[in-house]
């Protein structure tokens, strides 16, 4: 028999596994494997004072790190506290080994208070779930959910960790198992999309997935140059890679009526690494299936497939000769005056540093951001995969983690903040370099617009003020301060400009709490 | 067909059935549940910034109002996100109509974004869940779930209403379907009940569920006062009737070794209302079954059933002409001096006011209130029924909507506030007297209690890094203000008596950030 409990077991064989970040919201059947911590010193353990920002954080450490994190959390409860940034990452196909401590095993049957149905809630997120009942598996467990969670194209993989099995003795590590790797794309398909392409008829090309870094980027651009396809990058990349040097790809957009714009007279779409066009909702009378009538789609990679040595491929056959379109380094003026939808983007591209991360999370007050920084210096924007809000702070978290080095920016709308605000504590507790640009209109503009885009008339007095923000309104400024974050509250283009500028040359998180009327 | 649409039809239905509150997260997908409020008047929606809270809300005010409040979630993420305060409600027995939107039935072909399996997050409460398919459905499958809700002893019931049955036309009105009530307890098992109390060997009366109210505790008391059984309360009860004037009746411990404390000796335990006492989490090498070793358990009525009643039935037959005894009016006397683990109950106890509600998540600070309260005027407390933290701003929140006249104290530890701290923000939107005593200890004390509990020695730097809340600090005065609700920071005794005075002097809320060092 080994000298480790199970809990340490689980770490060492995690850490072997190149998982040597553990977000954590422990409890009472979690305070083994938060003693085992001490044992194992590669393992960096970050507390988050709720579950939301513990699964946000570790889907944005991963989607930049490229390496799952671990999570800890209580039972069904914190499980259930954690599901929605969980399901972001689900749509991100993002690795993470979310770990679920539950109650001993033959504590189980008496049915105490936090005792619940722990398997229906991670089946939800259709990724890979398994209960360690035994110590000695622990560490064979830790090691099959790594490789779950890596297995192409990623997913959450859930290991449920009774408390018995964690402080037993007689744990035994694991060795890495190799993940899955994304299955290549037959030759004939390649074949046969390459022709698509030559057709003569109009083409859209969608790419999605790991398309969206500099290599698939720069495929799906020759092929688009040398064949005048419409190149369209899927409506929320878990991680974009854009800036000057990079191919600028138009994203697809969320409303249907921008879609319909944007494949106007489209005859073939062609999905690379993710699906055809679907609207977000559905709409009273409208389409949910957004790809043209009459036009065929091709799928050249599905979701998992090897997307981006697909698009080579089909560049060399269509586009050989062809060299990608490649934005220009070019970034707006500074703007002057009150704060307004259009002027704040300006502040963004004009400032944006070096190698930035964007968490984009600005919503409707975000629409004109994509052009104010398509020449701004090489940076990775990461979006809202899943429709699930309340991820921006949480995954600006995770990705300062995984990059230490690189400034990263939150653009956050208020509506969406307040469901894991507590994400700043953490940022402040591990001195993270995250600016958070706080978009306070004071509504949930979004609604706003959904209200009458579902048809449902103007809405009235009852229904307005169901999406009205400003009845008291907040002060994001007391509430990163209260949270131990720097703040400082912007009017004016001048003012963003000029605290921002600050927060970045500043270590450490800042917010800026940024009064942008709504757009609409 | 009527003029109604489905949400129409809803809303109405559920008015007629006595649910007039609708605590509502909403997103897109209920935009035209959001804009029929306006043609039922007699609903009153009340917005929160995060389904927890408007979950807990709606625990709160059931428990309180004794009929059910509705919620509006927004899809999977939604009912994910508030599920924590679910589970507490499932815990509690208390009645919820949990209305979940999603998208259009011919929409979820699509895998849309936030497309997710809501009957598998829903089918963990256990309790009801139904998708209403159809338009002219929904008014009858709304009635069905507030039956279902009310259903002795009360669950959440879950409705899942796709975006295309709200908007539909053809809505029709159900009338109100009369729930369940309590089975009565039959003449024999009252009858061997009541003998066990005869047999001369030591009993302990455990009552819980709805027992918890004047009537069930003042026939508890007088079974105990003439049998010389002791008669102890369940660890958590939903609602707790006590104070001067009423039955002042101990409960069972929350620490395995204060339960065995409790019980020694005792060769008889009677359960009224609730299951036989377990222990909460599991530890190495102690039991989870806390019924003493070679004691009977004797159930008298079992969740579901008539409780109060039975007890009735039994204390006419084993004491009948004995009175219960009643705590006498009695207030500790206001201390002076630095706020102490010791001092603070005492406070509380000296002020509190008529008829106020205690939303209790005080945790281990709270570990002196009960002494202090016993005899203090009137008041309910509401406990944390399910273990999952978070439920003490929501539940107090939702507590005030039902009782607007009534002074509503939530006492609430520093380690669970961040998980639904936005409760403060609707406190104040709705100018709800909730005043917070804010207990900052700066460390998840209980888990260092816990940490030493389950034996996992005292803990490496890494591990009491993770129970560490004090870097850094959280400043609550900002955060409450930042969030539109007035508030103070006591260091003293003095000063916590003046602000406590203060806030339940002037309407709406307060929050008091109370140095209380950690008991530990």
């Amino acid at each position: 028999m080994s000298d480790m409990n199970g809990a340490q077991s689980l770490i060492r064989t995690l850490v072997d596994a190149g998982v040597e970040v553990c977000f954590a919201n422990p409890g009472t059947s979690e305070m083994h494997f938060v003693a085992a911590l001490d044992s194992v010193p590669e393992m960096r353990g970050v507390l988050a004072l709720f579950e939301g920002v513990v699964t946000g954080a570790a889907d944005g450490y991963a989607r930049i790190a490229d390496k799952p994190a671990a999570t800890l959390l209580h039972l069904g409860p914190g499980l259930g506290n954690g599901l929605a940034n969980l399901h972001n990452a689900r749509r991100a196909h993002t690795p993470i080994v979310n770990v679920v401590g539950d109650h001993a095993t033959y504590h189980k049957q008496y049915d105490a208070p936090l005792e619940s149905d722990i398997e229906a809630v991670a089946g939800s997120l259709e990724g890979w779930v398994r209960r360690s009942e035994h110590t000695k598996d622990v560490g064979a467990d830790a090691a099959a959910a790594v490789a779950a969670a890596q297995d192409a194209p990623g997913r959450v993989a859930t290991l449920i960790l009774p408390a018995d099995a964690s402080w037993g003795e007689g744990g035994e590590t694991c060795a890495p198992i190799p993940p899955r790797v994304p299955q290549a794309v037959d030759a004939t398909t390649v074949k046969d999309v390459a022709a698509v392409f030559g057709t003569g008829e109009p083409v859209a090309l969608l790419v999605g997935g790991s398309a969206c870094r500099e290599e698939g980027l720069r495929a799906a651009s020759r092929i688009g140059a040398a064949t005048g396809a419409k190149v369209f990058v899927e409506t929320f990349p878990a991680r974009l890679e854009r800036g000057a040097g990079l191919p600028s790809i138009e994203r697809l957009g969320y409303l249907a009526e921008q879609v319909a714009y944007q494949l106007d007279g489209i005859k073939h779409v062609v999905v690379a690494g993710t699906k055809a066009p679907v609207s977000f909702f559905a709409y009273p009378g409208k389409a949910s299936d957004l790809v043209p009538e009459g036009a065929q789609v091709h799928t050249l990679a599905s979701v998992g497939q090897d997307v981006t040595r697909a698009l080579n491929e089909v560049a060399e056959l269509v586009a050989a000769d062809t060299e990608p379109v490649l934005a220009p380094a070019s970034r707006p003026a500074l703007p002057s005056g009150p704060l307004t939808p259009q002027n704040w983007v300006e502040v963004i591209g004009a400032l944006l540093p070096d190698n930035a991360i964007i968490a984009d999370e600005a919503n409707t007050s975000g629409l004109m951001l994509p052009m104010a920084t398509a020449g701004a210096p090489r940076h990775d924007v990461l979006t809202l995969t899943g429709g699930a809000i309340g991820y921006g702070m949480p995954v600006a978290t995770g990705a300062a983690v995984a990059a230490p080095d690189r400034p990263v920016l939150n653009l956050q709308s208020d509506g969406s903040a307040l469901y894991t605000i507590s994400a700043l504590w953490t940022q402040a507790r591990e001195n993270l370099n995250v600016t958070t640009v706080l978009l306070n209109n004071r509504a949930y503009a979004i609604l706003r617009l959904e209200l009458q885009r579902v048809g449902a008339a103007s809405g009235g007095p009852k229904a307005n003020d169901l999406l009205d923000l400003s009845r008291p309104d907040m002060d994001f400024v007391k509430i990163a301060e209260g949270m131990g974050v720097p703040a400082s509250r912007a009017t004016t283009a001048e003012e963003l400009a000029e605290q921002l500028q600050r927060a970045f040359a500043e270590p450490g998180p800042h917010l800026i709490d940024a009064a942008v009327p709504p757009l609409l």
